[in-house]
């Protein structure tokens, strides 16, 4: 294998103006594991705020699977940041690492075995699906810095990288990072949330525990559709069902929400797929059948469903979409295509026009609703 | 078990006047793992810099066993940390999590088991060892923030929320931290080093490696002593030799440094035990026994070992001064009581005098030789 170059992101670029920058732990407990008595749950919050705070509420980025934080301080060919995007812009933010990862530390006696990408599964999805064609938007994607994201390629290799091992039980994950959300929110008061890809369990979950304090969610191509995954095969029949049973027992979500009539458990809702997909080069949804339960704290908290046009998740976003509408939820819908961003994958916040999404992301947020 | 709480240390108060932020990883390689191309070696690498960098050389800082670069960028009661501090100063600062660690990922598949702290392995040691009295010094402990560090106390329990499992090798740590140091060297040129605990090892090896890029090296409170590990025990005879046979089979790292005449292997290194310590309160040193073989390379490399005054290396840092100064390396030594600053123990980056240390190391690496 060629060594992964070490100097694909210069430090000097990534900077941009000053900022301030601290952290603290949230949401940890003393437990006692073996011999020893060891801390569970402790979650790593990095913090960056402008000279003169012009927003009123901050904002917490909550990265997807196999990420960290990381995602959010710097592009992997050397540029800013959203982080540094929304200070300027006058944003107080805050940047996670998921219980268990990165700086927050693994514990995996407690937490259980984890899992990890390789390359080709990036490759495939994320960073290079132009060369794969696994789904039918992948040959619009133009934007990863210096040509598809493959091994060899400097930005590929940077973000490779920064990939670090994630906790295989989807479920633990939730009951696990969600607490710690919500300990922040507690702490640091209203604020608006931007989750990307699997942190849209979390941003579901809390939106539904704290309505008052999630001021928005911007939820960056969550993860997806309602109840099932998919796996995506390329061709005509692009996809199919993956998997035994729900993989989201509650939809969004595999841990409970508040859903009117109350829901005893998942069996209570009542699963029907669509006939059709809504759009050539979607997916068939799956969504509640009657009776339709409504979910009343999501409905208080303005959302925004954001989805690039060359992602492995533009063929499913839709349907959380609907799912959430049909709940009475109706959350935005953001296509960056439609704003003129076009050839976007998954990770938009590492690609060419990353400040370009950012400012889309912050438009949605001055305009939402109040 | 009490949770800890989650405000320890604050955002505003930790933040401190603007600086740049960047990041970038160094020393990956990919690798085939199972049925899996993954990356070895990589380490994560944290750069803040002034709007106008005035020293000479940049500054890398390296922590010690169980931790990550989040020693360095505040205290666990919410102020800056030694990064802020040095960057004020006018240097460009990079803070690496160590390989296998922290937000450069986990990898026990390849790096092998992981082993962890618990809190009283911490208490006893470096934050609360006044309550625990296992060394001669360790009653003059004054320095943890809100008392003694114990569970419970806020810094404490944030200290302890930022702990991580390390790599249980103490071998494999060294030999895949060295090379990451050493990639990280070639990739920004000469710095000084700073590194703490048991980063001293890296720093030796890596100042042996390439002494024209180690402008400098700054080893607080390095791994030792030379050779053997001890156990403290408190009491009159408070330490006893751990372990069978060499901790450090060349002194002062696993791994081999450059002697002159050379090694062919560790047993060509005569090992001898002074008949008396230097001073009350210390051990008896392990030394080279005759033939003594100099160390070339790190006599070329200026260097400070900077000890606390409470702290459990209190009594076993001068062994590594005279080690090196018997090889011709001939380093200074900055013992941090001489200099006015009381009652501090091993984690004094993160003590209620952490700038006043900070200044002291300023003040060295100022006036080195040249």
């Amino acid at each position: 294998m060629a060594p992964a170059p070490s100097s694909a992101a210069e430090d000097a670029p990534a900077g941009g103006p000053p900022t301030v920058a601290g952290y603290f732990y949230v949401g940890g407990r003393y437990e006692r594991v073996a011999d020893k008595t060891v801390m569970v749950g402790q979650m790593f919050v990095q913090s960056r705020r402008p000279a003169a705070v012009t927003q009123p509420w901050p904002v917490v980025m909550v990265h997807g699977i196999s990420q960290t934080g990381v995602n959010f301080l710097g592009t992997p060919d050397g540029r800013p940041g959203w982080a540094q995007r929304f200070v300027e812009k006058g944003f107080a933010v805050y940047i996670v690492d998921q219980v268990g990862r990165g700086r927050s530390g693994t514990n995996p006696e407690v937490y259980g075995p984890y899992a990890r990408f390789s390359t080709r599964a990036l490759e495939e999805t994320y960073t290079a699906q132009e060369l794969y064609d696994l789904f039918p938007q992948a040959k619009l994607h133009t934007q990863w810095p210096g040509g598809p994201g493959v091994q060899g390629n400097a930005a590929f290799d940077q973000f490779f990288a920064s990939q670090v091992p994630y906790l295989a039980g989807a479920q633990q994950t939730e009951e696990l990072v969600d607490p710690a959300l919500i300990a922040l929110l507690d702490k640091i008061g209203p604020a608006v949330l931007v989750t990307h890809g699997q942190a849209g369990l979390f941003g579901w979950a809390v939106s539904d525990a704290r309505p008052d304090l999630v001021k928005a969610h911007v939820a960056v191509e969550p993860n997806g559709p309602p109840f099932f995954d998919v796996r995506l095969r390329g061709g005509k029949d692009f996809y199919e069902k993956s998997g035994d049973g729900r993989a989201r027992a509650y939809g969004i979500t595999r841990v409970p929400l508040t859903f009117d009539p109350p829901v005893k458990s998942p069996e209570d809702l009542v699963v029907m797929q669509a006939k059709a997909p809504a759009a050539e080069g979607r997916i068939r949804c799956w969504l509640q059948g009657e009776p339709v339960r409504s979910l009343p704290n999501l409905a208080r908290v303005p959302a925004v469903i954001v989805t690039a046009e060359a992602s492995f998740r533009t063929a499913v976003d839709d349907c959380t979409t609907a799912f959430l509408a049909q709940a009475g939820a109706r959350p935005d819908s953001l296509k960056l295509a439609e704003a003129g961003l076009r050839g976007n994958g998954h990770m938009m916040m590492l690609e060419k026009n990353s400040d370009a999404v950012a400012d889309a992301l912050i438009g949605w947020i001055a305009a939402r609703p109040r």
